[in-house]
């Protein structure tokens, strides 16, 4: 079974994955794909997040922090829970200094790593759980950047999607099937 | 019945919510509570929209502008519209001078303010409807007030959804039962 | 049967519209209404995007620029995909100058255009699938053409809404029949 799982910041997401998670395998071993950029010592925010987020796994879950993220699918040797799709576009952005780039060749570079990932996910033959962003449903950000990550994280919702049993969006907490 | 109604501006969530309470209490006496600060004279087009707003409501209803929003819950001697928590959340950081105070403080005020308003929901034996707004679908804001209030009124979402019989997600007019 | 397809961007609102269309009439001709502005020279990612939507759609579609929505509608002799209601206000907007205008005076006018394309959209005996955008989910657009924009999408997404049998929400290229 592979879940997609999406929604707003602070809508749930992430408590609706983990209890997924827990209702596909139980009380089995899961990995916990940290698929994105290391949290910055400089956003206590951020960190005090991830910090909550740790807190209410259970203490048979191992983490990889990671930016493989198909490296990690062809390696699973168990159920995988992957918070986030945000953070993975984010980090591969940094790290191909994507900033600088045409939106052409950034957009290749996406697509790329993405089949790379989709194929990865459709062959894994444990449970995925794969925790994303909604991000364009407001106005046109003012920035490249913004613009380019919307446009990026939208693309990676759809083909990731089309490898998913089941797309769940959470709003306020409650989920909906796609 | 406990309702939340969200959706984004614009889309209908005032007009759906007085007329679920029109279906929940038909003709009887309700009071509308606005718990957000009061509309600033060099605001015309939220003049206007409240303006609007009222003159929509029925003749029988009593409206009350206060932002102890779990006050209102207690003294409810009747069905009440809580229309909306966003600009509850605006009030309540406005005046707790929250732009200035560490994001843990604020939050944990928050949550503290919440679990006030949570309880007194739950204790309530008249039909409520709240009426909010989903505002984390888009990029991240590129201010702190805007990450502060998206993260806040996420899990004021997420707080009094718990405590809500239902949750309706309006898109274009169109309501859909979470 | 009169469609509106709504969502954020990139989540597969335009290859739906497409997919439904054909559903609807066939191998039927079709003419695709662009009611926007047309493509700037000077943004390559958007000209990229409409060159990308147009290989996509069917020989046999013909195409009509036109600002002139209403009158796309009143005059079409066979079934119609409008893509989409965000370029059209976009447009429309421009036209007018509405940026320099009050925000009175501005949706007085936007009623009015609306309240045209409405009409004859309830009388077009022909199909019609309409793509719009959800730009209402996120914070407060920091500038007043933002929060304009927002504000009369929203408002044209409910009239459109209200004058069409169906709404489809698409998020990750999953569609939900509102």
């Amino acid at each position: 079974m592979k879940v997609l799982v999406t929604g707003g910041v602070r809508s749930g997401k992430s408590r609706h994955a983990e209890s997924l998670v827990g209702s596909l395998v139980g009380t089995a071993p899961v990995t916990y794909v940290a698929p994105g950029p290391v949290p910055k010592d400089d956003d206590p925010d951020w960190a005090a997040r991830v910090a909550a987020h740790r807190e209410r796994r259970p203490a048979s879950w191992s983490t990889l922090e990671t930016r493989d993220l198909a490296g990690a699918l062809v390696g699973a040797d168990r159920p995988l829970l992957v918070d986030c799709l945000g953070t993975w576009v984010t980090g591969l952005l940094d790290e191909e200094q994507a900033w600088e780039r045409s939106s052409d060749d950034v957009v290749a570079l996406v697509e790329a790593r993405l089949a790379a990932v989709v194929a990865a996910l459709r062959d894994c033959p444990h449970d995925v759980v794969l925790v994303t962003n909604e991000v364009g449903l407001g106005v046109v950000p003012a920035h490249r950047s913004g613009r380019l990550f919307r446009d990026l994280l939208g693309l990676a919702n759809q083909r990731v999607a089309e490898a998913c049993d089941e797309v769940h969006l959470v709003v306020a907490g409650r989920v909906l099937r796609l």
